[in-house]
Protein backbone atom coordinates (compact mmCIF):
# COMPACT_ATOMS: atom_id res chain seq x y z
CA UNK A 1 0.00 0.00 0.00
CA UNK A 2 1.10 3.51 -1.28
CA UNK A 3 1.77 5.89 2.14
CA UNK A 4 -0.72 8.50 2.32
CA UNK A 5 1.94 11.14 2.72
CA UNK A 6 3.05 9.39 -1.11
CA UNK A 7 -0.43 8.91 -2.58
CA UNK A 8 -1.74 12.58 -1.26
CA UNK A 9 1.61 14.95 -3.63
CA UNK A 10 1.83 12.26 -5.99
CA UNK A 11 1.35 14.24 -9.41
CA UNK A 12 0.60 13.29 -13.10
CA UNK A 13 2.37 14.43 -16.39
CA UNK A 14 0.00 16.05 -18.97
CA UNK A 15 2.82 16.82 -21.54
CA UNK A 16 4.76 20.09 -21.70
CA UNK A 17 6.27 20.36 -17.96
CA UNK A 18 2.41 20.54 -16.73
CA UNK A 19 1.47 17.55 -13.95
CA UNK A 20 -2.15 17.22 -12.43
CA UNK A 21 -2.22 16.87 -8.79
CA UNK A 22 -4.70 16.43 -6.02
CA UNK A 23 -5.17 18.36 -2.61
CA UNK A 24 -6.38 16.28 -0.17
CA UNK A 25 -8.47 17.64 3.07
CA UNK A 26 -5.81 15.25 5.38
CA UNK A 27 -3.49 17.69 5.30
CA UNK A 28 -5.00 20.79 6.63
CA UNK A 29 -4.60 22.90 9.45
CA UNK A 30 -7.64 25.14 9.02
CA UNK A 31 -6.48 25.69 5.06
CA UNK A 32 -4.18 23.43 3.50
CA UNK A 33 -0.66 23.33 5.01
CA UNK A 34 2.04 25.19 3.11
CA UNK A 35 4.40 22.54 3.78
CA UNK A 36 2.32 20.00 2.41
CA UNK A 37 1.47 22.40 -0.98
CA UNK A 38 5.28 22.94 -1.04
CA UNK A 39 5.67 19.50 -1.30
CA UNK A 40 3.22 18.65 -5.01
CA UNK A 41 4.97 21.78 -5.93
CA UNK A 42 8.03 20.07 -5.56
CA UNK A 43 6.93 16.81 -6.78
CA UNK A 44 6.26 18.02 -10.05
CA UNK A 45 9.71 19.88 -10.39
CA UNK A 46 11.16 16.62 -9.34
CA UNK A 47 9.24 14.88 -11.79
CA UNK A 48 10.67 17.04 -14.59
CA UNK A 49 14.30 17.09 -13.30
CA UNK A 50 14.34 13.95 -13.94
CA UNK A 51 17.94 13.08 -12.61
CA UNK A 52 18.55 11.52 -9.46
CA UNK A 53 22.23 12.58 -8.54
CA UNK A 54 20.42 16.11 -8.94
CA UNK A 55 18.13 16.72 -6.18
CA UNK A 56 16.33 20.25 -5.18
CA UNK A 57 18.75 22.02 -3.18
CA UNK A 58 17.02 25.14 -2.76
CA UNK A 59 13.32 25.88 -2.77
CA UNK A 60 10.99 29.18 -2.20
CA UNK A 61 7.56 29.17 -2.38
CA UNK A 62 5.07 32.01 -2.02
CA UNK A 63 1.96 31.66 -1.17
CA UNK A 64 -0.82 33.64 -2.92
CA UNK A 65 -4.24 31.72 -1.88
CA UNK A 66 -5.13 28.72 0.07
CA UNK A 67 -6.38 26.38 -2.54
CA UNK A 68 -9.58 24.29 -2.30
CA UNK A 69 -9.80 20.71 -1.96
CA UNK A 70 -9.17 18.60 -5.36
CA UNK A 71 -7.52 19.20 -8.27
CA UNK A 72 -4.71 21.63 -8.76
CA UNK A 73 -1.83 22.00 -11.75
CA UNK A 74 1.35 22.76 -11.75
CA UNK A 75 3.83 24.30 -14.40
CA UNK A 76 7.25 23.63 -14.21
CA UNK A 77 9.74 25.57 -16.77
CA UNK A 78 13.18 24.67 -16.92
CA UNK A 79 14.97 28.08 -16.80
CA UNK A 80 18.62 26.90 -16.96
CA UNK A 81 19.99 23.60 -17.39
CA UNK A 82 23.99 24.15 -16.62
CA UNK A 83 26.61 21.57 -15.76
CA UNK A 84 25.74 21.33 -12.51
CA UNK A 85 22.52 23.11 -11.24
CA UNK A 86 19.25 23.26 -12.99
CA UNK A 87 17.58 26.75 -12.24
CA UNK A 88 13.72 26.14 -12.65
CA UNK A 89 10.07 27.96 -11.93
CA UNK A 90 7.41 26.34 -10.99
CA UNK A 91 3.45 27.57 -10.79
CA UNK A 92 0.41 25.81 -9.14
CA UNK A 93 -2.66 26.87 -10.48
CA UNK A 94 -6.37 25.76 -9.83
CA UNK A 95 -9.34 26.61 -12.31
CA UNK A 96 -6.59 28.95 -13.90
CA UNK A 97 -6.41 30.83 -10.66
CA UNK A 98 -2.24 31.31 -9.27
CA UNK A 99 -2.15 29.66 -6.32
CA UNK A 100 1.57 29.39 -5.52
CA UNK A 101 4.62 30.18 -6.83
CA UNK A 102 8.05 28.68 -6.11
CA UNK A 103 11.65 29.06 -7.77
CA UNK A 104 13.99 25.95 -7.58
CA UNK A 105 17.41 25.44 -7.77
CA UNK A 106 18.29 21.67 -8.38
CA UNK A 107 22.08 20.86 -8.14
CA UNK A 108 24.74 17.88 -7.93
CA UNK A 109 26.95 16.87 -4.97
CA UNK A 110 30.41 17.76 -4.96
CA UNK A 111 31.87 15.12 -2.43
CA UNK A 112 35.71 16.73 -2.38
CA UNK A 113 34.60 20.28 -1.79
CA UNK A 114 35.35 22.27 1.35
CA UNK A 115 33.23 20.74 4.36
CA UNK A 116 32.25 22.32 7.92
CA UNK A 117 29.34 21.18 10.34
CA UNK A 118 28.54 23.45 13.22
CA UNK A 119 24.80 22.46 13.17
CA UNK A 120 24.97 20.15 15.99
CA UNK A 121 21.45 18.77 17.19
CA UNK A 122 20.21 20.09 20.48
CA UNK A 123 20.36 17.76 23.29
CA UNK A 124 16.86 16.35 24.32
CA UNK A 125 15.78 12.98 25.18
CA UNK A 126 15.14 10.05 22.60
CA UNK A 127 12.06 10.16 21.08
CA UNK A 128 10.60 6.83 23.15
CA UNK A 129 11.25 9.32 26.46
CA UNK A 130 9.53 12.41 25.41
CA UNK A 131 5.64 13.13 25.66
CA UNK A 132 3.62 13.51 22.70
CA UNK A 133 2.72 16.94 21.46
CA UNK A 134 -0.57 18.24 23.14
CA UNK A 135 -3.78 18.15 20.99
CA UNK A 136 -4.82 21.32 19.65
CA UNK A 137 -7.45 22.79 21.16
CA UNK A 138 -9.36 22.04 17.88
CA UNK A 139 -9.26 19.59 15.73
CA UNK A 140 -6.60 19.86 13.07
CA UNK A 141 -6.35 16.93 10.93
CA UNK A 142 -2.85 17.45 9.45
CA UNK A 143 -1.72 16.69 12.77
CA UNK A 144 -3.33 13.09 12.54
CA UNK A 145 -0.88 11.94 9.95
CA UNK A 146 2.34 12.47 12.54
CA UNK A 147 2.90 11.33 15.34
CA UNK A 148 4.90 14.12 17.20
CA UNK A 149 7.14 14.14 20.64
CA UNK A 150 7.71 17.13 22.26
CA UNK A 151 11.28 17.53 23.30
CA UNK A 152 12.65 21.21 23.97
CA UNK A 153 10.96 24.88 24.01
CA UNK A 154 8.26 26.76 25.89
CA UNK A 155 4.93 25.51 26.99
CA UNK A 156 2.07 26.27 24.24
CA UNK A 157 0.39 29.73 25.08
CA UNK A 158 2.13 30.10 28.56
CA UNK A 159 2.87 33.86 27.47
CA UNK A 160 6.40 33.79 28.37
CA UNK A 161 6.91 37.04 26.54
CA UNK A 162 10.40 37.82 27.60
CA UNK A 163 10.77 33.54 26.92
CA UNK A 164 12.52 32.31 23.85
CA UNK A 165 9.83 31.52 21.02
CA UNK A 166 11.77 27.98 20.59
CA UNK A 167 10.03 24.75 20.13
CA UNK A 168 10.94 21.41 19.10
CA UNK A 169 10.70 18.00 19.28
CA UNK A 170 10.43 14.87 17.16
CA UNK A 171 8.45 13.84 14.36
CA UNK A 172 7.74 10.87 11.93
CA UNK A 173 4.82 10.20 9.51
CA UNK A 174 2.53 7.26 10.67
CA UNK A 175 3.05 5.96 7.89
CA UNK A 176 6.61 5.98 6.63
CA UNK A 177 7.91 7.40 3.61
CA UNK A 178 11.59 7.66 2.31
CA UNK A 179 13.48 11.18 3.89
CA UNK A 180 13.15 12.74 0.08
CA UNK A 181 13.10 16.75 -0.24
CA UNK A 182 9.63 16.39 -0.44
CA UNK A 183 8.86 14.90 2.77
CA UNK A 184 11.45 17.42 4.24
CA UNK A 185 9.68 20.31 2.99
CA UNK A 186 6.42 19.14 4.51
CA UNK A 187 8.36 18.56 7.74
CA UNK A 188 9.52 22.57 7.43
CA UNK A 189 5.83 23.49 8.24
CA UNK A 190 4.36 20.95 10.30
CA UNK A 191 5.26 21.52 13.89
CA UNK A 192 2.91 24.02 16.14
CA UNK A 193 4.33 27.56 15.51
CA UNK A 194 7.42 28.93 17.80
CA UNK A 195 5.40 31.99 18.40
CA UNK A 196 3.07 30.11 20.51
CA UNK A 197 5.34 29.57 23.30
CA UNK A 198 5.50 33.46 24.00
CA UNK A 199 1.96 34.65 23.86
CA UNK A 200 -1.65 33.45 25.24
CA UNK A 201 -3.61 34.87 22.06
CA UNK A 202 -4.46 32.77 19.76
CA UNK A 203 -2.80 34.34 16.48
CA UNK A 204 -3.14 33.33 13.16
CA UNK A 205 0.28 33.34 11.46
CA UNK A 206 -0.51 31.52 7.82
CA UNK A 207 2.60 31.04 5.79
CA UNK A 208 3.66 34.21 3.08
CA UNK A 209 6.77 32.32 2.01
CA UNK A 210 8.77 29.57 2.74
CA UNK A 211 12.17 28.50 2.07
CA UNK A 212 13.55 24.83 2.57
CA UNK A 213 17.52 24.40 1.90
CA UNK A 214 18.21 20.48 1.17
CA UNK A 215 21.51 19.90 3.01
CA UNK A 216 22.35 16.26 2.63
CA UNK A 217 20.28 13.21 1.62
CA UNK A 218 19.16 10.88 4.77
CA UNK A 219 21.46 7.93 5.25
CA UNK A 220 19.64 7.07 8.54
CA UNK A 221 17.36 3.92 8.60
CA UNK A 222 15.42 5.37 11.70
CA UNK A 223 11.98 7.51 10.52
CA UNK A 224 12.39 9.90 13.27
CA UNK A 225 13.27 13.01 12.63
CA UNK A 226 13.99 16.31 14.97
CA UNK A 227 13.39 19.51 14.31
CA UNK A 228 13.81 22.91 16.12
CA UNK A 229 11.86 25.73 15.48
CA UNK A 230 12.48 29.82 16.22
CA UNK A 231 11.07 33.14 16.09
CA UNK A 232 13.19 36.07 16.74
CA UNK A 233 11.73 38.73 15.27
CA UNK A 234 7.63 39.44 15.53
CA UNK A 235 6.74 43.35 14.35
CA UNK A 236 4.98 45.93 12.02
CA UNK A 237 3.09 42.17 11.60
CA UNK A 238 5.25 39.97 9.97
CA UNK A 239 7.24 37.06 11.89
CA UNK A 240 9.85 34.96 10.59
CA UNK A 241 10.58 31.06 11.73
CA UNK A 242 13.74 29.64 10.94
CA UNK A 243 13.67 25.52 11.45
CA UNK A 244 16.02 22.85 11.43
CA UNK A 245 15.95 19.28 10.54
CA UNK A 246 18.08 16.81 11.47
CA UNK A 247 17.90 12.63 11.28
CA UNK A 248 18.02 10.84 14.70
CA UNK A 249 22.43 10.56 14.16
CA UNK A 250 22.31 14.23 14.10
CA UNK A 251 22.88 15.03 10.85
CA UNK A 252 21.38 18.18 9.92
CA UNK A 253 19.05 17.62 6.56
CA UNK A 254 17.49 20.79 6.08
CA UNK A 255 17.37 24.70 7.15
CA UNK A 256 13.91 26.61 6.68
CA UNK A 257 12.62 30.08 6.99
CA UNK A 258 9.64 31.16 6.50
CA UNK A 259 7.91 34.80 6.93
CA UNK A 260 4.66 34.64 8.82
CA UNK A 261 1.72 37.21 8.98
CA UNK A 262 -0.04 37.94 12.11
CA UNK A 263 -3.44 38.04 11.72
CA UNK B 1 24.98 64.74 -7.02
CA UNK B 2 22.88 61.29 -7.13
CA UNK B 3 24.90 58.79 -4.75
CA UNK B 4 26.45 56.18 -6.82
CA UNK B 5 24.50 53.49 -5.52
CA UNK B 6 21.40 54.75 -6.35
CA UNK B 7 22.39 55.66 -10.02
CA UNK B 8 23.80 52.46 -10.60
CA UNK B 9 20.34 50.66 -9.24
CA UNK B 10 18.14 52.90 -10.99
CA UNK B 11 15.32 51.50 -13.41
CA UNK B 12 13.56 53.65 -16.25
CA UNK B 13 10.28 52.32 -17.21
CA UNK B 14 9.48 50.67 -20.44
CA UNK B 15 5.89 50.55 -19.81
CA UNK B 16 3.63 46.85 -19.19
CA UNK B 17 5.78 46.15 -16.59
CA UNK B 18 9.04 46.02 -18.26
CA UNK B 19 12.31 48.01 -16.79
CA UNK B 20 15.62 49.36 -18.53
CA UNK B 21 18.74 49.17 -16.42
CA UNK B 22 22.30 49.46 -16.47
CA UNK B 23 24.76 47.12 -14.89
CA UNK B 24 27.76 49.05 -13.83
CA UNK B 25 30.69 47.21 -13.38
CA UNK B 26 31.44 49.49 -9.97
CA UNK B 27 29.72 46.64 -8.16
CA UNK B 28 31.29 43.72 -9.11
CA UNK B 29 33.56 40.92 -6.98
CA UNK B 30 34.47 39.56 -10.23
CA UNK B 31 31.31 39.05 -11.19
CA UNK B 32 28.58 41.59 -10.99
CA UNK B 33 27.76 41.12 -6.78
CA UNK B 34 24.67 39.23 -6.32
CA UNK B 35 23.26 41.87 -3.75
CA UNK B 36 23.63 44.41 -6.39
CA UNK B 37 21.53 42.51 -9.00
CA UNK B 38 18.73 41.64 -6.27
CA UNK B 39 18.69 45.62 -5.64
CA UNK B 40 18.67 46.50 -9.24
CA UNK B 41 15.45 43.44 -9.63
CA UNK B 42 14.24 45.25 -6.46
CA UNK B 43 14.09 48.55 -7.81
CA UNK B 44 11.89 47.58 -10.43
CA UNK B 45 9.28 45.71 -7.85
CA UNK B 46 9.32 48.39 -5.79
CA UNK B 47 8.41 50.68 -9.05
CA UNK B 48 5.74 48.85 -9.82
CA UNK B 49 4.08 48.38 -6.89
CA UNK B 50 4.39 51.73 -6.54
CA UNK B 51 2.61 52.28 -3.14
CA UNK B 52 4.96 53.84 0.31
CA UNK B 53 3.32 51.64 2.84
CA UNK B 54 3.06 48.44 0.84
CA UNK B 55 7.15 48.29 1.02
CA UNK B 56 9.03 44.76 -0.14
CA UNK B 57 8.75 42.04 3.21
CA UNK B 58 10.54 39.04 1.19
CA UNK B 59 12.93 39.04 -1.09
CA UNK B 60 14.19 35.93 -2.66
CA UNK B 61 16.39 36.02 -5.73
CA UNK B 62 17.90 32.74 -8.17
CA UNK B 63 21.04 33.30 -9.79
CA UNK B 64 21.06 32.17 -13.16
CA UNK B 65 24.00 33.51 -14.79
CA UNK B 66 26.41 36.48 -14.54
CA UNK B 67 25.38 39.25 -16.37
CA UNK B 68 27.77 41.56 -18.43
CA UNK B 69 28.36 44.80 -17.50
CA UNK B 70 25.65 47.39 -19.87
CA UNK B 71 21.55 47.40 -20.40
CA UNK B 72 19.59 44.74 -18.68
CA UNK B 73 16.03 44.12 -18.70
CA UNK B 74 13.83 43.54 -15.94
CA UNK B 75 10.01 42.30 -16.59
CA UNK B 76 7.60 42.24 -13.21
CA UNK B 77 4.35 40.53 -12.87
CA UNK B 78 1.58 41.75 -10.49
CA UNK B 79 0.94 38.20 -9.34
CA UNK B 80 -1.94 38.79 -7.01
CA UNK B 81 -2.97 42.03 -5.12
CA UNK B 82 -4.82 41.47 -2.11
CA UNK B 83 -6.20 43.67 0.62
CA UNK B 84 -2.52 43.53 3.16
CA UNK B 85 -0.39 41.94 0.69
CA UNK B 86 0.93 42.29 -3.22
CA UNK B 87 2.94 39.23 -4.60
CA UNK B 88 4.98 39.53 -7.52
CA UNK B 89 7.39 37.71 -9.70
CA UNK B 90 10.10 39.63 -11.42
CA UNK B 91 12.59 38.58 -14.22
CA UNK B 92 16.31 39.99 -15.25
CA UNK B 93 17.18 39.26 -18.79
CA UNK B 94 19.85 40.49 -20.68
CA UNK B 95 19.55 39.92 -24.96
CA UNK B 96 16.95 37.96 -24.09
CA UNK B 97 18.85 35.35 -21.85
CA UNK B 98 17.53 35.13 -18.21
CA UNK B 99 20.22 36.37 -15.63
CA UNK B 100 18.06 36.32 -12.22
CA UNK B 101 14.45 35.46 -10.81
CA UNK B 102 12.94 36.63 -8.10
CA UNK B 103 9.58 36.06 -5.72
CA UNK B 104 8.46 39.20 -3.84
CA UNK B 105 5.99 39.68 -1.35
CA UNK B 106 5.01 42.90 -0.73
CA UNK B 107 2.67 44.22 2.40
CA UNK B 108 1.53 46.65 4.91
CA UNK B 109 2.61 46.60 8.59
CA UNK B 110 0.39 46.21 11.12
CA UNK B 111 1.25 48.10 14.62
CA UNK B 112 -1.47 46.50 16.65
CA UNK B 113 0.09 43.15 15.74
CA UNK B 114 1.72 40.83 18.67
CA UNK B 115 5.07 41.85 18.88
CA UNK B 116 8.43 40.23 20.03
CA UNK B 117 12.30 40.52 19.92
CA UNK B 118 14.75 38.50 20.72
CA UNK B 119 17.03 39.90 18.08
CA UNK B 120 19.63 41.52 19.88
CA UNK B 121 22.50 43.04 18.16
CA UNK B 122 26.13 41.52 19.48
CA UNK B 123 27.72 43.15 21.77
CA UNK B 124 30.48 45.10 19.96
CA UNK B 125 32.54 48.46 19.65
CA UNK B 126 31.48 51.16 17.74
CA UNK B 127 32.79 51.86 14.43
CA UNK B 128 34.70 54.36 15.44
CA UNK B 129 36.84 51.91 17.46
CA UNK B 130 37.25 49.08 14.92
CA UNK B 131 39.61 48.59 12.01
CA UNK B 132 38.67 48.33 8.44
CA UNK B 133 38.39 45.27 6.99
CA UNK B 134 41.52 43.85 5.76
CA UNK B 135 42.37 44.63 2.05
CA UNK B 136 41.49 41.60 -0.13
CA UNK B 137 44.84 39.87 -2.01
CA UNK B 138 43.41 41.20 -5.24
CA UNK B 139 41.01 44.04 -5.92
CA UNK B 140 37.28 43.93 -5.81
CA UNK B 141 35.78 46.67 -7.22
CA UNK B 142 32.41 46.38 -4.79
CA UNK B 143 34.43 47.24 -1.85
CA UNK B 144 35.55 50.52 -2.55
CA UNK B 145 32.32 52.04 -2.26
CA UNK B 146 31.85 51.00 1.33
CA UNK B 147 33.35 52.07 4.64
CA UNK B 148 33.06 48.73 6.36
CA UNK B 149 35.13 47.91 9.95
CA UNK B 150 35.77 44.54 11.35
CA UNK B 151 34.30 44.00 14.66
CA UNK B 152 33.62 40.51 15.06
CA UNK B 153 34.63 36.76 13.99
CA UNK B 154 37.59 34.80 13.27
CA UNK B 155 40.69 36.52 10.86
CA UNK B 156 40.26 35.46 6.93
CA UNK B 157 41.30 32.62 6.09
CA UNK B 158 43.14 31.82 9.64
CA UNK B 159 42.08 28.52 9.12
CA UNK B 160 40.89 27.29 12.14
CA UNK B 161 38.68 24.68 10.88
CA UNK B 162 37.04 24.10 14.53
CA UNK B 163 35.95 27.43 15.05
CA UNK B 164 33.28 28.83 14.40
CA UNK B 165 32.70 30.17 10.95
CA UNK B 166 31.39 34.07 11.69
CA UNK B 167 32.11 37.43 10.57
CA UNK B 168 30.85 41.24 10.61
CA UNK B 169 30.72 44.73 11.66
CA UNK B 170 29.86 47.64 10.33
CA UNK B 171 29.08 49.14 6.96
CA UNK B 172 28.42 52.05 5.53
CA UNK B 173 28.38 53.61 1.96
CA UNK B 174 30.84 56.01 1.07
CA UNK B 175 28.03 57.96 -1.16
CA UNK B 176 25.16 57.53 1.82
CA UNK B 177 21.63 56.72 0.05
CA UNK B 178 18.32 55.98 2.87
CA UNK B 179 18.40 52.87 4.60
CA UNK B 180 15.80 51.26 2.10
CA UNK B 181 14.86 47.80 0.93
CA UNK B 182 17.09 47.66 -1.96
CA UNK B 183 19.99 48.94 -0.60
CA UNK B 184 19.68 46.25 2.49
CA UNK B 185 19.46 43.84 -0.40
CA UNK B 186 22.58 45.01 -1.69
CA UNK B 187 23.86 44.97 1.93
CA UNK B 188 22.93 41.39 2.54
CA UNK B 189 25.72 40.11 0.18
CA UNK B 190 28.28 42.94 0.23
CA UNK B 191 30.72 41.40 3.26
CA UNK B 192 33.02 39.28 3.32
CA UNK B 193 31.59 35.37 3.62
CA UNK B 194 31.93 33.56 6.48
CA UNK B 195 33.47 30.68 5.71
CA UNK B 196 36.58 32.74 4.45
CA UNK B 197 37.13 32.51 9.05
CA UNK B 198 37.56 28.37 8.86
CA UNK B 199 39.40 27.89 5.88
CA UNK B 200 42.67 28.32 4.45
CA UNK B 201 41.66 27.38 0.93
CA UNK B 202 40.62 30.43 -1.72
CA UNK B 203 37.45 29.07 -2.21
CA UNK B 204 35.23 30.46 -4.94
CA UNK B 205 31.33 30.84 -3.27
CA UNK B 206 29.37 32.41 -5.62
CA UNK B 207 25.21 32.83 -4.81
CA UNK B 208 23.01 30.18 -6.15
CA UNK B 209 20.06 31.76 -4.12
CA UNK B 210 19.43 34.80 -1.83
CA UNK B 211 16.28 35.67 0.34
CA UNK B 212 16.19 38.91 2.02
CA UNK B 213 13.34 39.83 4.98
CA UNK B 214 12.92 43.07 5.28
CA UNK B 215 11.24 43.21 8.99
CA UNK B 216 11.25 47.00 10.16
CA UNK B 217 12.04 50.45 7.81
CA UNK B 218 15.02 52.25 9.28
CA UNK B 219 14.47 55.20 11.83
CA UNK B 220 17.98 55.78 12.76
CA UNK B 221 19.30 58.77 10.86
CA UNK B 222 23.16 57.45 11.63
CA UNK B 223 23.92 55.54 8.49
CA UNK B 224 26.31 53.00 9.95
CA UNK B 225 24.69 49.63 9.74
CA UNK B 226 25.76 46.29 11.94
CA UNK B 227 26.22 43.47 9.76
CA UNK B 228 26.53 39.31 11.40
CA UNK B 229 26.95 36.90 8.73
CA UNK B 230 27.13 32.98 9.81
CA UNK B 231 27.68 29.50 7.88
CA UNK B 232 27.16 26.61 9.82
CA UNK B 233 27.10 23.87 7.44
CA UNK B 234 29.18 23.27 4.64
CA UNK B 235 28.52 20.21 2.86
CA UNK B 236 28.13 18.24 -0.31
CA UNK B 237 29.68 21.44 -1.99
CA UNK B 238 27.15 23.49 -0.83
CA UNK B 239 26.80 26.25 2.31
CA UNK B 240 24.62 28.43 3.58
CA UNK B 241 25.30 31.76 5.21
CA UNK B 242 22.68 33.69 7.36
CA UNK B 243 23.00 37.24 7.44
CA UNK B 244 21.63 40.05 10.01
CA UNK B 245 21.35 43.80 9.32
CA UNK B 246 21.31 46.02 12.13
CA UNK B 247 21.04 49.71 12.89
CA UNK B 248 22.83 51.46 14.96
CA UNK B 249 20.14 51.82 17.26
CA UNK B 250 19.81 48.16 17.71
CA UNK B 251 17.11 47.11 15.68
CA UNK B 252 17.44 44.59 13.57
CA UNK B 253 16.21 45.20 10.03
CA UNK B 254 16.30 42.43 7.79
CA UNK B 255 17.55 38.77 8.21
CA UNK B 256 18.98 37.03 4.87
CA UNK B 257 20.41 33.89 4.11
CA UNK B 258 21.90 32.70 0.80
CA UNK B 259 22.72 29.00 -0.29
CA UNK B 260 26.48 29.18 -2.03
CA UNK B 261 27.90 27.07 -3.97
CA UNK B 262 31.30 25.92 -3.39
CA UNK B 263 33.67 25.93 -6.60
Amino acid sequence: MTARFARDTAVRPLGDGRYAATIDPAWKVERPNGGYVAAVLLRAVTAEVDDPVRPPRSLTVHYLRPPADGEVEVEVTVERAGRRMTALSARLTQGGKPIALALVAAGQARDDAFSHDDAPPPDVPPPEDCPALPEPPFPIPIRQNFDSRLALGSPIFSGAPDGEAVTGGWMRLREPVPVDAEYLAQIADAWVPAVFGVTTERLGVPTSDLTVHFRRPAVDEDPWLLVRFRTRLAADGYLEEDGEIWDRSGRLLAQSRQLAVIV
